[in-house]
């Protein structure tokens, strides 16, 4: 569906939905893949919402919940009755059944397990258990397994068992009479290889696979690393316990990112662009403005303390924003480089000591090159002292280094206490270089008002 | 490879090559993925490097050469001679190949392109003339198609024929006598087909395809929307010319989360947090400084012609800092919400209106908040002057406001205008909004000054 013709869908559906056409719409939502119904229900009143999902068939409609952002479908989850969403749930993977029933309010989830037909029950309450942020937590439980001993015949039968439940099949797994996992078959190798061949003699036995407490965002790493399209999941005895596939991938990726993106931010990361209350989301952001807050009431007490150096030279204030903004850019600009490579190196194999030293090498050069230039400037259009120009420019150098260290540094000790180093790229790190970069500022001007005297 | 045991790893490949025990060698290398081999040569030294390198079955060095990060595959390439780089680039897959040329010194390229076989030379001519972030940039040619009036086992034949070239293969795509794209054929579905069956009768016509010059994020959206494992890319008349695969697309979502944080923090996209001189990281981070530096001297102008008010109340000064913070963090705050909806937001259907007005109440409220919160501080701790801190709190309410304003708008406009929305949450808005809020700020107090006298 192409950007500029949703609008007049949307115009469109909504014409049909106050004419009651049910015929026409019916005609045109076939032909819509549920991710963009969802898209198009997101725009609409809630009761044209519920007039557009009744035409929708049984699949097609548990299809749009899971496509749905959190707010909408809240909203449309209240109006269906737990009878309406046991059916919905019933028609979902595993995994998705488990994320939907673990959103809802318990009562309503209890209901709706309730009415769940056995088999989905017990997956259900199978996975729920699992932490959501681990390979357990994010696999389900439809794949295909054959024994080793079996033959591609014995394989492609299972498939042809199973073609209603497990949606998409990349590879078939291989496992021994203990369940435990020996290999796997990609369908490409399945479909070229002779009925009578047995799995263990066609299977690759180099296996990758992850267990069920595995994080998430090393298993996302895995799937980049080794360009996986699914991965086997197995318990502490290496027994076949589910499958996770690329989607669900793609979306942990995708999740990571905004939260990287919001840590530095300073923005919870519960918070979505969407519908939410204006309290809702100002309590989401109070606590980073606090930090801010704090931290800068000990600027303003610092300044307090030097009220009779700001008396002497009031100029001394002119420079404190430049100073300060100098800092806490390049604080940032190393805590982000540091926090990206935390992210992304998988074992700590490059030297975080030569990070650090090349962060000070950096901060240095671009410390003396705006030094210089404050300087010059200083000198140039504030005042006639040439040494006070010096004064404000070797703070700004020290300041830079200062804040490279602390923006190098930071990250790796949140790191080495199992903190998420991504929250030192936000507000956290900004302020102590405010404080620290002050105090150094005006450390510098008492020393000169000193030595003048 | 676990995290633990992979400097052990190291430690005893590096005492191996020392030995120049080469049988030994070659047997742990062959259990170890191209992956694990490409970091592990990363962390050697150039001689070490390339022993290994040369035990490895040409495959293998083909591969490891696309694991290997830009730094450390400059490094070897330079070692091999154009004969061996051809053998390795015969090697890749068409999109690899094109990737690695390009990345070649012209007169290098230019050697290694004549020594190719012809079918590859063709391939690589074909795809090098594509931007390098649209869906022909990133597409290769290796993938299965098959004509309607085909049966199941003539595609089967085709899959058996291209079973080397084309590594994974997921689906089939059926096309017309016209090469147009007509339906795909996912390979579970052919497995399960009878062999006589028409392609035309078990096809989904249905089929989400890109053309050539579509935006490479654009095309990630769609995987990650429709939960996509590959697709096809057509031309202008819809005839079918190559695949997408979802690991490149991992890819270029990895890249653009990277992208988008290095705006954030004001550092170049090209920086890479690998071996890179002090002089290039500088020069790539010095523009965002300069910025800055530019607004920030602005500010001290600013502060210069209030200088007559800074003299009488000199607390003015202390709360500078506090009143840019939060000034800073807020901007921060909304600029963050608005880009990253505009990124996510595929078709600008959610209300703007709406959302600034939104960041303007989140903001109206924190800024209520803090206001009261400081003017209580204010009045405690610095002055006995009630007003004065009445003065600081109606400040940083207002600084707040116009912050969220700007934070939320400016991603728009340059939107708008073509500009990555994504440039704005840097030091960008962060310095407008400090030169804004210092001048609002000292407004006050000259107002209230003159109130006073």
């Amino acid at each position: 569906m192409e950007l500029l013709d949703r609008r007049e869908i949307i115009e469109n559906l909504k014409y049909l939905v106050q004419a009651q056409d049910r015929p026409k719409l019916k005609n045109i939502l076939i032909d819509i893949h549920p991710a963009d119904i969802a898209d198009i229900i997101r725009d609409m009143e809630i009761d044209e919402r519920a007039f557009i999902f009744n035409l929708l068939d049984l699949e097609t409609r548990s299809d749009v919940v899971l496509e749905l952002d959190e707010v909408t479908r809240d909203q449309l989850i209240e109006v269906l009755g737990p009878e309406e969403l046991s059916q919905l749930v019933d028609q979902m993977d595993s995994d998705d059944a488990t994320d939907v029933l673990s959103d809802l309010p318990e009562e309503t989830a209890k209901k709706v397990l309730a009415r769940l037909d056995f088999k989905d029950r017990a997956e259900v309450e199978k996975l729920i258990v699992h932490d959501e942020e681990t390979a357990g937590g994010i696999m389900a439980l439809e794949f295909v397994a054959v024994y080793t001993h079996e033959t591609v015949d014995d394989a492609i039968q299972k498939i042809r068992q199973k073609a209603q439940e497990v949606e998409e099949i990349y590879n078939v797994y291989a496992i021994d009479e203990k369940n435990q996992l020996a290999g796997v078959v990609p369908l490409k190798r399945l479909l070229l290889a002779k009925h009578n061949q047995l799995i263990r003699d066609i299977m690759n036995s180099d296996v990758i696979a992850v267990t069920l407490e595995k994080d998430q965002e090393e298993v996302a790493r895995m799937f980049r690393r080794y360009d996986l399209v699914s991965i086997p999941v197995v318990d502490h005895e290496n027994r076949l316990v589910g499958r996770i596939t690329i989607d669900d991938i793609v979306d942990v990726l995708h999740e990571e990112a905004n939260e990287d993106m919001h840590r530095m931010a300073g923005i919870a990361d519960e918070e979505i662009p969407q519908e939410m209350s204006t309290l809702r989301i100002s309590r989401f952001r109070l606590p980073w403005l606090l930090v801010s807050f704090v931290g800068e009431i000990f600027s303003a007490f610092i300044m307090r303390s030097f009220e009779a150096t700001i008396n002497q030279i009031v100029a001394t204030a002119f420079f404190i924003p430049l100073i300060m903004a100098m800092g806490g850019n390049t604080g940032i600009q190393a805590s982000t480089i540091v926090v990206r490579s935390i992210a992304l190196e998988e074992g700590g194999t490059t030297n975080r000591w030569s990070r650090l030293w090349r962060e000070i090498r950096v901060a240095g050069m671009n410390g003396l090159i705006m030094g210089i230039l404050i300087t010059t400037m200083v000198i140039i259009f504030f005042t006639d002292d040439p040494f006070f120009g010096m004064v404000v420019g070797t703070s700004m150098f020290f300041v830079m280094l200062n804040a490279a260290i602390v923006g190098a540094v930071v990250p790796y000790v949140l790191h080495r206490f199992n903190f998420d180093p991504a929250i030192a790229t936000g507000p956290f790190i900004t302020t102590s270089n405010d404080v620290l970069g002050l105090f150094i500022y005006l450390s510098f001007t008492v020393g000169y008002l000193r030595w003048l005297s």
